[in-house]
């Protein structure tokens, strides 16, 4: 298995038929321990090392070394915590409203013994005759004449009417930070507000822990270069470029190596060059044991496979291991993480088992990520063997805060970019029912999640455009595509804001209603017109096999790629090929099933079908030429009471005569005239 | 008012008494409006301007400012998703347990039309006669004389003994990113995943927002460098740290200037050159209405100020003013924030009014931080006019969220340190309940939360260390200093998980167990020794007073400071007075409270008082002289839930004999011979 392959691949082989080089199952703690203990056995548990750097905006982000004690107090002196005068509160004891008390305003230094009263802005010294502040708005200033002062802040005398208690107005010597008391503890990831706290205490510098140094090693020679168009076969090389973000993110410095070819000895001369010079080396792929995997290998000649697979889902082909210490060239003993080909599997194998190193050599505690209840919208399965790690999109619906599972391939990175947290299913639990309540550990906040707009049903390509409009909005738009049944299905059990529906009802001609009125009984709904769209077949340029009408789908020399049960378009095609009397059986690739039309036109263009019905802006958007057939409503559906929703404003909005309907307009195929139209309306 | 000096300056006056300047009182959301408006005006509204990156590592934390929409599909070809053999699904579809099909195996271009299979790492590119995949652990490979092949990726032949639908084990071609589909809108923040996703849709570059240039300039004669000592009237400048570290963490650049005194000329042309080359310029501090608060003045000259004084609090006099537009330069309008100089009121108002306005410029969402409901630990009042920003600490004790209000001073930056959130009192409001449910903007994730050990009562030096090593085993002590009653009454009250204690009952001369029954009556406790200590006089070093015993303090010549009622050390000496026939009232001084040890030895040191009572540890951090008076046994007093839970765990076992026992005997006038005794246990 190499880079962005498979932690599919190499799996536990099924008892009865084991036929070669199997990876181990080993559960995550077991994992966990044996990294740990090979470490605290070569001396690297625990803080690599500290040094002391300058105290500016740049120490943000580091980890103290050790404890900040206070050298200095703050303030470290007593401090005006007024505009006005300081005064000796013995002297106003008996002013009253109508039983003033005059005192005579001076400079230091008057008297020996200080002068009656002295202006002093906020944040000066207090005098040290003095014991209180009366501030500016409490005094009446005078002149010699006693009449009121023309210069507020430096009069010959004030009156005062009040008496003044002591030390009141005063900010006392050690108010913030008291000299010898604890400011920070070691272990604490600085923050701004701390860099000002250190700075208080009277430092100009700071000790923190040495950031660990980590080398990536992509390998495979089918990797590519960013910004290539890969080949059958070829691989885009962006694992490092992820891994090294994440080592970042996590306080470690990474340095990016060149691609190396799957060669053993080319594979170890890198390793043990990263090796001189970092504190880990991650392998980025050749972690299983397929063909060209040669990691394990290189790890076990150069020191010790400590771990070669994981129980854990996604990133079960992960090795661990421990290169020994170098007496030529003093190196000491190195950890090496063989880390899975799969995109997924490569971030969440840094999550899982690097952070924890990372946390400990730079002595803070490891992430601590949200966790929130929420419910699950659909039922998972998972391999009980394993620890299963769920993407899920998160979002709140009403009162219920729901979990929907996104794709679980490994090599789904966009499931990671859509996830706004993940739910761990635990290694002997089955899976989970819809449902269920689960723990998520979320990367987002609350409000963020609750700014979410869940859309279920019909995929279009307009619902792309939605979201990205939505964005500058404040709101984020996540849409699931299980077809515009499966839509309305969702919104009945509460698991939506909205859905996407194109649904034509075969009795009487009319879109979407009939099924809303059949799928969501007595739910008061509101329906807008997001658009009138043509469907027909998407076929390859050219339209080399002449197609032009839905008779020639079961033509034998035409291979179909077809929509799922549930879809608009599947039920628009059933309609027709039953209304021109066309066996499902005669069409080859009626059974091939896609999720969204641009999935039906990607199978088009990589050659695995000749057409598809679906809809203009998915064919031009490969390339793809079109054959319009039919032309049919695409209207949003969504419950009375979120379509009323501070939620959902923002995107009705959107609807109006502007920019995105402009958008939209060019996209071909569309007609937007009937944009927001509200078709139907029980609110 | 000046850098690090107050917000307190220079309030709305009493109507009655209006003297001087005074600042307005307008609402936050009137000002942000203002602010707003001003900069739609300058056509200073929106994103500032977009830049094309290298995607490298670096890209994490930028803003897309343009969707990004995927060139190409991932992946761009059928994938096998397993090692194993590529085969035509329909050749198996007979296979059976006891009727197994048998393949030739065979390499790509043997036939015209493919072989009958062929061996396929995981991520190769499926043949394009195959359409499926059968791993590798499903096949038997046989050699020419259909015996076990040795080597199991080169067989002559497989044998399959189940049929395999099409595309099993397939990842078809565009599975995880379908060109043209909306891969990441515009205005998102990039994280590492985000990267290899764009990547993944074939790029090597990325649009991102320019990033915001923020000149901060440190205005005040009285600043000093970091690292320095202030004498009276120095203050550290520090805030332009802190300033530049949540511009950075925002998403800006920012430059920190050299500190310019307090002269409106040079303000002015500071701010002039600032302007020419930075989006914004905050101006530090000066922006109150004192006499040395020039920033009104010379923003009013430079443009206007659109708002003096915001009925915010901390942060009140805030500017928000507008640079016009300099024709001589070619510079346009530019906005500038007079921030004031009180470190708590300056972190909040860039919080509050310049992370929305660098959110605009980078073109996405405002921070959101997560809320939580929490029960307030204490009553707070609130000034009804301002909105509050009242800092917490947070931490849940048994099934409560609990929220401590911590130092309200705007001069207090350990209160922001300390702080786990932010609790708004809405202006109007003047005040909130202890027990009263308030939303929290949470600083920290829950798990961390669930992490804090809430301790409440007397303070002492050796909770500063206990907290140190405590942070060691990933836990966070927060204390709060009420002393030893306002402990016990705090643990009865359900409000915290432990408290230190030493209460001297004057009946028995038992020490903290006859207080726990009166203080806590029925509560099932466990109370563990944590240090016999001596309590005694805290003297100027040399101890010029010649003080010796209780009776001194009572001497004409002699200003004590006294402890908080409630404090342990309170009574000790209340009940040594009373022993001894001293009248409170013959002590000078007796009314000075203060809550701490620490701050008892500063007001001495300070030269507030000549003597207090209190531990020798505190003196010898101050390097004052201490006379001993008495020794004292110091506890930790839980309730026997806690004592028995996961939380305590690691404090229990520091109190062993082991390293933090070692560092606390090392403090002066320490007996640790007793740590760890379990003086009491109801559970």
């Amino acid at each position: 298995m190499r880079q962005q392959k498979g932690s599919h691949g190499a799996r536990r082989a099924p008892v009865e038929n084991r036929t070669s080089l199997y990876l181990e199952d080993i559960p995550r703690g077991e994992a966990e321990a044996r990294l740990r203990n090979a470490l605290i056995d070569a001396h690297l548990w625990g803080v690599l090392g500290s040094e002391t750097i300058k105290l500016d905006e740049h120490a943000a982000g580091r980890v103290t070394s050790a404890p900040v004690w206070a050298r200095i107090s703050s303030p470290s002196y007593h401090a005006a915590a007024m505009d006005g005068f300081a005064i000796r509160s013995s002297s106003t004891h008996r002013a009253a409203p109508h039983a003033p008390v005059v005192l005579s305003v001076g400079q230091a230094g008057t008297l020996p013994s200080g002068p009656e009263s002295q202006y002093v802005d906020t944040g000066d010294a207090l005098p040290e005759w003095a014991d209180a502040v009366i501030p500016m708005e409490n005094v009446e200033p005078l002149d010699e004449q006693d009449r009121p002062s023309v210069d507020v802040r430096a009069p010959a005398r004030v009156r005062i009417r009040a008496s003044v208690p002591p030390w009141s107005h005063v900010r006392p010597m050690g108010e913030d930070i008291v000299a010898t008391q604890l400011v920070l503890p070691s272990g604490h990831v600085l923050r701004p507000v701390d860099l000002g706290a250190v700075a208080a205490a009277g430092y100009d510098s700071i000790q923190v822990a040495r950031k660990p140094r980590v080398a990536i090693i992509p390998t495979g020679t089918e990797l590519l270069p960013l910004g290539s168009t890969p080949a059958p076969g070829g691989i885009l090389e962006y694992n490092s470029l992820v891994l090294a973000a994440q080592i970042s993110q996590m306080g470690g410095v990474a340095t990016r190596f060149d691609v190396v070819r799957d060669d053993p000895g080319l594979i170890a001369e890198a390793v043990g060059r990263a090796a001189g010079d970092h504190d880990l080396v991650l392998l980025n792929a050749g972690s299983s044991a397929g063909a060209e995997d040669f990691s394990a290998m290189v790890i076990g000649k150069m020191g010790s496979v400590l771990v070669h697979g994981v129980a854990v889902r996604p990133g079960h082909p992960v090795i661990i291991g421990l290169l020994g210490s170098d007496a030529a060239t003093g190196r000491p003993a190195r950890p090496v993480i063989g880390v899975p080909g799969y995109p997924v599997s490569a971030a969440l194998t840094l999550d899982i088992f690097v952070e924890p190193i990372l946390a400990t050599w730079l002595g803070r505690t490891t992430a601590q990520p949200a966790i929130e209840a929420a419910e699950l919208t659909r039922k998972i399965t998972s391999p009980s063997g394993d620890e299963d790690h769920v993407r899920v999109a998160v979002g709140r619906v009403g009162d219920r805060l729901l979990a929907a599972p996104l794709a679980s391939g490994a090599g789904v990175i966009t499931s990671l970019v859509q996830a706004d947290g993940i739910v761990v299913i635990p290694s002997g639990v089955q899976g989970l029912e819809a449902g269920e309540r689960v723990d998520v550990r979320l990367y987002r906040t609350r409000p963020e999640l609750d700014r979410t707009v869940f859309c279920i049903g019909s995929h279009d390509v307009t619902l792309d455009l939605l979201a990205q409009w939505l964005s500058r909005s404040g709101r984020r738009l996540v849409s699931a595509n299980v077809g515009s049944q499966g839509g309305l299905v969702a919104l009945r059990r509460g698991l939506a804001h909205l859905a996407g529906c194109h649904l034509l009802d075969p009795d009487t001609g009319q879109y979407n209603i009939p099924s809303i009125r059949k799928y969501m009984p007595g739910m008061p709904v509101k329906v807008v017109r997001l658009a009138s769209r043509q469907q027909g077949l998407i076929v390859k340029r050219g339209n080399p096999k002449r197609l032009g009408a839905i008779a020639d789908l079961s033509r034998a020399d035409v291979v179909f790629v077809n929509r799922q049960r549930g879809a608009g378009t599947r039920v628009l095609l059933d309609h027709h090929l039953d209304q021109t009397g066309i066996a499902p059986e005669s069409i080859r690739g009626y059974e091939q099933e896609e999720y969204t039309h641009l999935a039906i036109a990607a199978a088009i263009a990589g050659g695995r079908a000749d057409c598809g019905l679906g809809i203009a802006a998915a064919a031009a958007a490969l390339e793809l030429d079109f054959v319009p057939l039919f032309s049919e409503q695409y209207d949003l559906v969504m419950p009375a009471e979120h379509a009323a929703s501070d939620l959902l404003g923002p995107l009705l909005k959107l609807l109006m005569p502007g920019p995105f309907r402009d958008e939209v307009s060019r996209l071909p195929g569309y007609d937007v005239s009937v944009m927001g139209d509200v078709v139907l309306d029980d609110g």
